[in-house]
């Protein structure tokens, strides 16, 4: 189902040409004064952009709230944000019956008899995004009040890395220095990240990626021991955003090769706080926050709409087919995409009980 | 909270050295006869062992069912399980002001104010995921009725790996031709593998390690879009088992450095049925199935008791302390925890329309 | 929170004099076609009337589709209604601080710390049924296509009492032939309640009144045995509907002065069906449906809002205050109260298995 | 399904003649020192006794705690509570096929298949509601703490009516002074009360009934003003208990016969507190606690299991049956019958914000 959460309640709703998307956010408490500037630059770092990769469609972005406020300040109801779809074209798939490659085409196909809108991805669209990203910056502005930061950047693009964050020391002056439309730890990484990005959509192919995430400011004791471990939550909504095919916290899946004497971190005291040495289990032990900085990476596939023929078959006459596609899509989805990440974790740790 | 599932609901309760550990389990279609001695059968796959790298400890992990079954089928009652605690030593840990290095001792003690159940874990012992392989064994007899079957293998342990599952071809004959105690695609690994833990074990320290799971006869159109996709629901329910911080789905990680002319898995037809060439996804676009095998890889963490002096905190005074632990634990999760990955998936599957 | 629901999750959102009200209803049915002048036709019996009684409020009770349909079927999104509001005088109620006897307004200054909309009621207002109205009328189709009927009938207004169902021969024929203005069983009826009704509307006073609802084609085992049973589903509905405060299925309290030997339903069987000879039980035995017409009957309060200098307090400085409303309002809810009736019960046998 | 609740969560699970009964209700707030003897005095008002009108069955109704208490105080762990079925003759009812009237038997013979448990009603039994007397027993130590006080009296026995509480003043005082057994307002109607009992039990036939409940000491604010209003909370565990089939709150169906002018509860102030000098509404506006007395009255029908010969219907073969009962049971669910009442209420407070 559309519905996520347990403290607060997040229903999403829509599909990419159809009227538009939207969201219900509701728990919030009442009496919050929302800043709806701050929601706006969040959107902002969403929107397409005229650079290297990123999709030519136009998209309203601008939200309408509902349901929610009352003179600047939630009132008790759910808050909800409507975004209308005004740019769709709807003649760019024109063939319904056969599915693209890597799309959700074929298996929304069966689930939905046929019935649900193939227009633009219809739910499956990256624009699903958009009511997420709404949701994750109304969730900062309640985890700013308590002094959280969240902040995320490019991890890899094209075979480009950039560095890691220091797991146990990033902080969030780091974070709120992170260029907000390409942000990196080492700069040096963008040209040859951008120049990737580039190569790839002059050949009309795309590209994956990866992000790194990072919570810094977390009181300890947030989450839950088992179903609704912070990892549970928080990769339950990583993996709701279109693209994403794999989520680690902390160490990851570099503890496989690891020996507990490397990986276990130890505790010191410092100004009155419990802290650990190094930090790879990314600031959560047993499911729930130790009060080091949250540490998450997560990698996305590469667009699938890509220009070259590709293989397909007619569901209707289970021929085999040939299909290009024209399209307008981004070649990769970061750097856009990291404020999808980030808004996954504000997301996860708002419901985890800050 | 404790409850997970849309179509079922699986409650589950208990602590490491209380009474015991259970589970409901809730939403199963009633009139289905329970082959209660293949439960027993996967019950034994996690039971300890005596062999290289298990804990000592000797717990009853024999079932009480204490409803949901009249005569053998399900009677439409929540199937509830109670696995009594046996053999527990409460004085194995006897400072519970000193937390364990990357336990949840800490992260435990703020959220729960000290009055959790500090012994054995409590709530985050690995002896949760009884119950967790009891659901996921009844799970399994639901998805056999439909075709699926689901199997997992050791991907890594100490730096020695198994070979990966062939992600388009993987088949229910190579799944239930698994060694069920140390299940490999290659078996030359064993060896090196038991060695690796012999030796950590002798070494009183411990290793991570990787398991690589399939569920193949899918059905396409199992899943939902956004919150609920197969991959937010499996990974949700495999960050739940204690020690996982990493999942990946299909070329998951590897994605990163995939352009979208590789990673496609192109379609074919074959005996009226529509296929991909490759597996890339993993067997799920958009969340739903795709009838291709799915593929999860997920990597435990160090089992953090190791017997090295480590450097802590009295949660009392603040100051720094040294650590010494003895217990009975495992040098490794794997192979024991194959099971309860299984089990993740399995119910997810289950819970995600089969 | 704002999401009720198993099998189905319905959300609403808004406040009356907000931007609008609306509602997501998730997990319909794919490739349902909807009749949307049918969901127009229900939304009417709702709208205000130039009839006794009746507010003088005009709304655009005008539905806005803002997701959920794609060509006329549901498409598998959540169908998501949304109703802006057009005509709010904001200066209704110019004093927020002096709660209104009855109404809401000093609950939710409490719960909400004074952020809740005062205006018009807020999300207490009776246009909340609007989305109830709404989804009930979606719901009604999916149970049309089941051979269930729901109609309901004006049991008692102002001390005139119309006739009960005969609950054990109540016909879908019989439900189909009420006038949707003004349904009564006996039509003798509606010339005193209206006169009590323009009675009451002339005195600046209200009256309260009761409902009686049947829905019959309902076949047996819909409903859950305990928490969801079929009466705590459509209790818990109609208790959300504002002003109904007593809630009663077959006998309902007549059953406190009745011997078991007078209210056991007998069994017997009638083409192929089993059936009772007296319907006692309302259609409901353990929560769940047996097959006999499902009998509710439901009470509400006067509306609240009077001509009457009334008593108050003001909230700031506790001192005694004498208040005296303007408003438009109806003086009874009920006829148009009972579309809001149907709408719970059709929801709740929707989500009870229909 | 069988779980309730949104800021707590409560699972019930068994049935009447299997292994046994029970919950587990997760969601309490850790370290709260739980009064285990106060637990056992609320199940031994549940207990069957040697007093007229109560079934002859012996139950160990004696709770075994599974989970949720570690040293006497909750610790962060469902409260998970079991009930073992000591003496249940299975012979009792030797044709499943036949159904008895006004029992559940037929509709959960069509909604489980015939493969629900029928030994002494299964999940249907009145036996279900030990673990939610022992839940509301453990909700109702919560209230205490903040003041609450909960307590219920016979309203009305085969046509012998106690007198109804003053609803805005009644106190604490007067709930605690209640004679545990048989609480009534007016002491004078116990003798003539039981006398019906005795001579419906001596006829071998059963009597419906009535009872009244009120909760004292409420904050104002509890509740949600839509879908888990008071009301509907509260009804929805109401009708869970198996017999009601009437709920009203307040006035209730009286409101159907009142005016405006006189419903409603004007408002003072009192020592620092807002008050109503009536309170018609039963303590409840807009679904939210105003902070008077929450006043609620549910009626059960009379038990259906009685001695007559009674019209049946052979579900095999559609012919008609006739069937004689024997067993032991309750002629009349109340004064026991209370205790779940009250249980309701509680755990519908606790749910609500207390």
């Amino acid at each position: 189902m559309n519905t996520w959460g347990n403290r607060m309640k997040l229903t999403v709703f829509g599909a990419s040409h159809g009227a538009g998307v939207g969201c219900a956010l509701d728990g919030l408490r009442p009496g919050f004064k929302l800043d709806l500037e701050a929601i706006d630059a969040e959107l902002g770092r969403r929107a397409p952009r005229a650079e290297p990769g990123s999709t030519a469609r136009r998209e309203s972005d601008r939200c309408e709230l509902l349901s929610g406020l009352y003179r600047g300040f939630t009132d008790g109801t759910p808050l909800c944000a409507f975004f209308r779809n005004a740019d769709a074209r709807a003649e760019d798939y024109p063939h319904p019956e056969i599915p693209r490659p890597s799309h959700a085409d074929y298996a929304a196909f069966v689930k939905y008899g046929g019935f649900s809108d193939p227009r633009g991805g219809g739910m499956f669209s990256g624009r699903m995004t958009l009511p997420i990203v709404f949701a994750g910056a109304v969730a900062r502005q309640f985890l700013k009040e308590k002094g959280v930061t969240v902040g995320s950047h490019v991890l890899e693009i094209g075979g480009v890395s950039d560095v890691n964050f220091d797991p146990a020391r990033v902080s969030a002056a780091e974070l709120s220095a992170f260029d907000p439309l390409f942000p990196l730890l080492d700069s040096r990484a963008r040209e040859p990240m951008e120049r990737a990005i580039e190569g790839a959509r002059a050949a009309g192919d795309s590209l994956g990626c990866a992000a790194e995430c990072a919570a810094v400011g977390l009181a300890p004791g947030l989450g839950e021991p088992f179903f609704w471990s912070l990892e549970s939550a928080v990769s339950s909504l990583l993996f709701s955003v279109p693209g994403v095919k794999a989520v680690e916290f902390g160490a990851g899946f570099a503890f496989a090769r690891m020996r507990g004497s490397e990986a276990n971190d130890g505790f010191y005291a410092e100004d009155g706080a419990v802290k650990t040495h190094t930090n790879f289990s990314g600031g959560i032990n047993g499911g729930i926050s130790n009060g080091m900085p949250l540490i998450v990476r997560a990698a996305f596939r590469p667009v699938p709409t890509i220009a070259a023929v590709q293989q397909s078959v007619n569901l209707t006459t289970l021929g085999a087919e040939s299909l290009r596609l024209n399209g307008r899509h981004d070649a990769c989805i970061l750097p856009r995409g990291l404020i999808a990440v980030e808004a996954a974790v504000c997301l996860a740790l708002l419901d985890g009980g800050l």
